[in-house]
């Protein structure tokens, strides 16, 4: 083709083309609302000026201690400041972020800080027991920082420097650089899979700016949003959201422990208006006395995600004006990528038709450019009949760089130009997707597939039943049955006979489970039932 | 440097990477709400699917018609539901949307179809005399397409093929492409500078999306949001807000006229709750009868630019609950990038100080990345001292690609890596700027520099006058003086005596004019007043 007159000599340069970074929204925040509040956590409220500087300092003294471009700076802590700050000191330095879900375990935690090569590790005084293990496992030691948090009397500091005293080298007017190329890694989040080593999921600043936007139209946030860290920092970078405050010069309002009564404390005593978490989240709440969920004048935006929250938990939080939207991602897409877009014509159906409505994934996020339910094989679409079970694959701006030193599993993972998810799902006539199973967690049954997540569904709006988990069950006729993994409610007596009846009752026999098992549930540290362990109890 | 962990087998691919477009929010609207409203223009209420659509269609016909990627097609229309479309069917086809200003002569309509070398232009009924006149002049006539607005009974069919025909030969389905590379030009903005010829501003799809985004996140809009019409498509593509209004699945209330009584009904019937406008709509709209005025039972944003709005107009918009947003920003930015962004803890200020503080400029866009304010000449950025007088420079990617076959203005406008706007700010303690001037405006007076907008702005204040201009005069003595072109406002008296008296007891006596002229203000096209006919007229 020949050069059209729109490419003569109009090319990039220094005044026209700047890096997608989400580093500029602190910039920003501190330059335009230097003033206004950025973080509280217990007695702590600094401005963004203030939050700024600490940055600066970070990002000075990493440089200062010799930490070089792509080098990796782990952290292992809880909510607090200094986690919001190392989202934007350490890329400032030119670093990769890289932060470890708290509830592992000593081994992993040591496999994390090897495969991952971090320089230094930031970490906090209710980690040590975990990380001293972990750092004795250890040939070639981090640097250890320690977060020390006054409001928390517990634990001990084990490491080189504390944190202040670290930055306190730090120049806070240090004039960082903004990357060159947007496709520079920002973070490194790793997978906690049920089974193997976890897998290392690089993010680019390109992606990081462009989810935290995301997050801010598709929840329509206003400026100076007030956001509770119920949702951990460790989890895909808080969805995103570190950079969405800062975009917005919002409020972060810390939080150590996810604890009901604390969260309705914060909502009414900070005027909290956005929270995120895991449907458990919104059921410890609504579960609180009558007298801690009163006293809420605004309206609260929830997000969620993980699983589909139950209708009885969504109706609970609505009525205490809690506005719920449920979304889907995965470490792999930087966070939330589908949402489920409440749609007004929807605002007169029933209270259990709005739930069961909310209860679906959604359609693409803003930024997310592409979303399709297709066959796992040959990669067609399904038909959006509301039946087709296929595999959801995304692709877009906020997919993934790809898995850190893992070169095979990334090029699987974007086998024919898509993100290939693993999750099993039907597409709706009005777009709208909905998630049936993860791929490995289908049970195929005398040649019929069948939903474990249907089975739990039906099981879990009995009374009795608190909790429950489905999986398959090698069996010589049919391949393979479904067996049921059950915790009942304290108190609640059920036979195995009873909840076979109510499950008939419910649904085709075929989906009826062949075998139950009354246990407590095992669940990794992200909460996340250990389906393979399931599977071998099955066999017993 | 060494290639690090991080850049090792982790390339764009397919699956993760996507050319930045706004065409792929209109894909999204009509995937997510096809059912919902997404324009509306007298008797024609369209939803996205409808316009989504017919957006393809019009691809396709253009791509039939033989239209290439990086072709022009050049349209001059009023705020139509047709305009809209174009904005997302030019760019599907690969070519560059060229929107024209609807009130341009017929000269200046030939010379913008030759130097943008439209292949097509699309033409409304109500420009029929002016394209006539314009393709007389003209060798290489493009192909000329009709639309026709059944409401508007007047004008006539100029063109080859009416809009709806010529779409009707193209597929609902087309399978149109994204851009492989974000840097392609989308749009072509000529600017109607006061002298000279147009100068044709070339946008990408990068800073189109950008722009698109950050006027949401901004003023933070709502998903759904109802959008007026007011401001004209053709300027800087109405902000980029047809690509707002499809990111947020929105409704475009369309609109030929500004007449405000038409504003205020479409306010109150198709409850508008955003729209933008020159402070001249505001003014017409305070200006209407208590009748007119009443009625609106819900906030309506008003985005500004082009002028300080007047305090009186700030407090009238404000007292019928309107919300007043002013930005600032040029042809060459894609419209506002700066903005003068609400702080709360200016709420307890009087009333007066508010419009004060809301009449600055403002800080920078969020999606722009840089700003300062420097001297002209060495770029050395200025005191935030609210008194030094320095340009206004602009960086980021909402800064335009160039101008179009333009080369050495283009490298001029980038020198030293900033775009240099020609206005004179200066710069306030809090990072807020405020405009002084233009460059060429500026009055130099013994040795002293003279804000002509300081000028003006004391002299409006005055009961009597209307409208004021001020420009240099020639002076043996010092150079230049001031010297004032006034407009009385109807049936008031006022002498030149008055008016320096009056000049005398609120300025610095070096400012005060030397010379009055009594006259109707001289205007471009857009409303520009027209400083080099006073300039000339100034030395008569």
């Amino acid at each position: 083709m020949n050069e059209g007159i729109y490419d003569i000599n109009l090319p990039q340069n220094m005044a026209n083309f700047e890096a997608l970074s989400p580093v500029t929204f602190i910039e920003r925040a501190a330059s335009v609302h230097p003033n206004k509040l950025a973080v509280v956590h217990e007695g702590i409220r600094r401005n963004w000026k203030e939050t700024y500087e600490r940055c600066c300092q970070l990002a000075d003294a990493l440089i200062q201690h010799g930490i070089n471009k792509g080098d990796t700076v782990s952290i292992m802590c809880p909510n607090l400041p200094e986690h919001f700050e190392a989202h934007f000191g350490v890329p400032m330095s030119g670093a990769v972020l890289n932060s470890i879900n708290t509830r592992l375990d000593a081994a992993t935690v040591a496999f994390i800080l090897e495969h991952s090569e971090a320089k230094i590790l930031i970490t906090e005084k209710e980690m040590s027991p975990v990380v001293k293990e972990a750092l004795m496992l250890m040939k070639d030691k981090p640097f250890v920082i320690d977060v020390e948090d006054p409001s928390y009397t517990e634990g001990e500091l084990i490491g080189d420097i504390t944190y202040d005293a670290f930055i306190a080298k730090g120049d806070s007017s240090f004039a960082w650089k903004n990357p060159s190329n947007e496709w520079d890694a920002i973070t490194l989040n790793y997978t906690s899979g049920t089974t193997g080593n976890p897998k290392g999921v690089v993010y680019h600043h390109r992606g990081a700016y462009l989810n935290a936007v995301s997050n801010a139209m598709s929840w329509g946030m206003p400026n100076q949003a007030r956001y509770l860290w119920t949702l951990p920092m460790f989890h895909c970078n808080g969805w995103c959201f570190p950079w969405t405050v800062a975009a917005l010069a919002g409020v972060n309002v810390c939080l150590r422990h996810v604890r009901p009564e604390r969260v309705m404390q914060l909502v009414k005593e900070e005027k909290v208006d956005h929270l995120c978490g895991a449907p458990i989240v919104l059921s410890m709440i609504t579960a609180l006395p009558d007298e801690d969920k009163a006293g809420v004048n605004h309206t609260v935006k929830v997000m969620t995600a993980g699983a589909p929250p139950p209708a009885s938990v969504i109706q609970g939080m609505e009525a205490m004006g809690f506005a719920i939207t449920h979304t889907y991602g995965l470490t792999e897409t930087y966070g939330p990528c589908v949402v489920c877009e409440w749609n007004d014509e929807w605002d007169d159906h029933s209270d259990d038709e709005k739930a069961k409505l909310k209860s679906r994934q959604g359609v693409r996020a803003p930024m997310q450019e592409g979303l399709m339910i297709a066959d796992p094989v040959d990669m067609k679409p399904l038909p959006k009949d509301g039946k087709s079970i296929g595999e959801i694959f995304l692709r877009g701006n906020i997919v993934m760089k790809g898995y850190l030193k893992n070169t095979k599993t990334t090029e699987e993972a974007f086998v024919g130009g898509w993100f290939h998810t693993g999750d099993l799902a039907v597409w709706h006539e009005d777009n709208y997707i909905e998630i049936k199973d993860r791929s490995k967690d289908i049970i195929i049954s005398g040649g019929e597939n069948i939903s474990s997540i249907e089975i739990e569904d039906t099981l879990v709006s009995h009374p009795s039943i608190k909790d429950v988990a489905v999986v398959a069950k090698k069996d010589e006729k049919w391949g393979e049955v479904p067996c049921a993994f059950i915790g009942l409610n304290e108190g609640a007596v059920l036979t195995e006979e009873e909840i076979i009846d109510f499950c008939r009752e419910k649904m085709a026999r075929f989906k009826v489970p062949k075998k139950i098992v009354f246990v407590d549930l095992p669940r990794t540290s992200t909460g996340k039932v250990q389906k393979f362990i399931l599977r071998e109890w099955a066999e017993q």
